[in-house]
């Protein structure tokens, strides 16, 4: 093996951690260069025989450097430049930076092969799983189907401690931000965009197709009550947030972000705390299910030096499977589209005839009733009206749901869950 | 990438499909000859402008093949031969050959190193989980600590059904003969054989030291009641036979075979009928779980593809994910050395003063009881005393059961598992 001369932009959580774990390893590794934003925090790392760089773009242009490790984050600048540049200088380039590959993985990874270097990103999803080597190279004679991951931490914690403790989302995301589980701003995770950029680069991994965040749909986990994790498991199922992607009809792909009713048959129901875990269908292997920790300092690093290791090997392979040219630009839909069986909570006023005004709205939807469970009389309105559909799609449901709105006994906006069949 | 030349030795079940994955590939594969032991037998598979090879090890000095696919099994010849001749001519080897792995993996490994070409055996453990690939490269950055498998789907699909339909051992295999799931002569998978093959190899690749049968304590799962099974469950446990393999005392590796308690708190109790999975513990990742089918003719193939298509991108790595010489010869420890709670079942007399028989021994061997149950009054001898220990080791709990054997009011062998603390 090669020894590799390292570079690493970010010194926080992941980047110290990485520092730590390629220091035990001088043999394989050297640390040319390092640059974080605050020189003179206490980081109980020694820096003493390595080069500290003010402005990691540096870290670009030098000549010592072979593989520069972007752990600071961010969609944009100066992560964006200086990935871009490291490339152009043909320095292979390991990120966690899940947000900057939704955004621009794509021109990333052509400027990879078109230097002739590495584009690795396996800690930016799920980092103590090999979700990105799994996919795209472990199943890589499976035409894939579909894929499911839950593929947020802080939402799975929120979630299962909401089910454990009976709390509300707001008291156990107040909870959780005491703890630092949550971020100060917990919208990126709990709105389901962190997610999303997750799930655009196991899409087109899983797929072979451009990334594409754009036409994914994205819901969060801010509206799900503890009535529904209860009416959830008294029907069969755990509610978790889910970003799936599978052939849709003529061959699109859909893709989409949502809380989602998933049955306890599966392991994915099991999933519980901060763990993240990915279900996918392969044509010759069938489910296969992994599951492990997310996100902290330690198993982002692990991902980082797992693809740092790869290079010292001399492994090379398309940062997306197959070259940029190679991937397809296949339709993509969203919730619209999805097929399935819905959960729909409707709160109303606590009268009679409610469901009298509902009813024939679903009935000209076309929407036909599996379940429908009326809460008893609560002491204040909204009452709930909890409905499991048959098989329908999404466009159909969220056209009977916006009528229904409209109507006088309804007091809140109807919320929408798929109810997986996995 | 280059265009890889194929020779397959094999054309069972995982051959013939290998044979068609490959053939839908042709531009990045291209069979150049086959060989298996009868040429006349109806494959559905068309032979036009491939070579048959009557003596597979004809294959290993073909100028045309870059690589030879060993699907023949059994641990020695023409498998053995095949696959040692084809690395001395340079081919690399992919192989689903646990048996042959598990005895001469060494050996093998040492000569790939020799002629600079690979040895890839992602088929040979649980074919439709890259659990090689993941403990080899993706959790490369980490020590691991532990690692248990449910490696045998025939063992588990029995286990499994015991318990839903609360038929014998030998009920469930004569159903599962029947129905083309476990073999005429079963031994090598209910006796844990095979799992002990497949331990054998995750053993060496999780923790680099050099593949070890000899040393492995290894038990099957004839002897598991569907009383065991209720009891367990009783206690929130599931029967599984599990292959596990842990950092010991002294640095010393424990690896052993056996039908063991898992708590219905890990995933590892959740992998029902012929389902394979392993659990890793790293020390940066923590836990990391893997399930999905383990064996199957499309399975292990997409394993066999999955090692071409790393061969055709490239890649190239160890055989035990490091250089044979650097492979530790770290000493192994086995069921006498295992530390924690086991659970016993003794089958004795239905009569007064048993336990009374029983206990003192118990106490003199240091093995202190956390629970005790003595089944009711049964219609005939014997009936069950279940003891579940505090943590003790293997050896004392030996000891103490050969001495209970010995009472006349014993009337079977005590049958022990260990409880996993997973």
């Amino acid at each position: 093996m090669e020894k590799i001369r390292v570079g690493i932009a970010g010194l926080g959580i992941v980047g110290a951690s990485v520092y730590k774990i390629l220091g035990l390893n001088p043999s394989q590794f050297n640390i040319v260069a390092v640059s974080a934003r605050d020189k003179l925090k206490n980081r109980e790392l020694d820096f003493k025989a390595i080069a500290w760089v003010d402005n990691p773009i540096d870290l670009a242009m030098r000549d010592d450097i072979d593989v520069v490790v972007e752990v600071m984050g961010g969609d944009d600048d100066p992560a964006y430049s200086l990935v871009k540049k490291s490339l152009q200088h043909k320095k292979s380039v390991v990120t966690a930076n899940k947000a900057l590959l939704a955004k621009h993985g794509l021109e990333l990874a052509r400027l990879a092969e078109e230097n002739n270097v590495g584009l690795y990103f396996e800690a930016a999803v799920a980092g103590g799983i090999p979700i990105i080597k799994m996919i795209r190279e472990g199943l890589a004679a499976n035409t894939i189907s579909a894929i499911y991951g839950i593929l947020n931490g802080t939402c799975n914690y929120i979630l299962t401690t909401m089910e454990q403790t009976g709390q509300s989302f707001n008291g156990v995301l107040a909870d959780a931000q005491k703890l630092g589980y949550a971020e100060a701003d917990p919208s990126l995770d709990v709105d389901g965009g962190d997610t999303a950029h997750k799930l655009s680069i196991l899409t087109s991994l899983a797929f072979g197709c451009v990334p594409d965040l754009e036409s994914m749909s994205v819901a969060g986990i801010r509206a799900v009550t503890i009535e529904d994790i209860r009416v959830a498991d008294e029907l069969g199922y755990k509610i978790k947030l889910v970003g799936q992607a599978q052939i849709s009809e003529g061959m699109k792909i859909l893709h989409m972000v949502s809380p989602s009713l998933v049955p306890k048959s599966s392991p994915m129901a099991h999933v519980g705390g901060v763990l993240n875990a990915v279900l996918t269908e392969g044509h010759l292997v069938g489910q296969s299910f992994v599951a492990g920790r997310g996100a902290g300092g330690l198993p982002t690093a692990s991902a980082v030096v797992a693809d740092l290791i790869d290079i010292s090997r001399g492994t090379k392979i398309c940062a997306f499977g197959k070259p940029v040219t190679a991937l397809s630009q296949s339709p993509k839909v969203s919730f619209a589209d999805w097929q399935g069986e819905f959960y729909v909570r409707i709160g109303v006023k606590d009268e009679a005839g409610v469901i009298a005004d509902i009813a024939p709205i679903l009935r000209d939807s076309n929407i036909s009733i599996e379940s429908l469970i009326q809460k008893g009389h609560a002491t204040e309105d909204p009452v709930s009206i909890i409905i499991m559909t048959h098989d329908t799609n999404g466009q159909d449901v969220m056209t009977a749901m916006n009528k229904i709105a409209t109507l006088k006994c309804v007091l809140e906006k109807p919320f929408i869950m798929p109810v997986l069949k996995i």
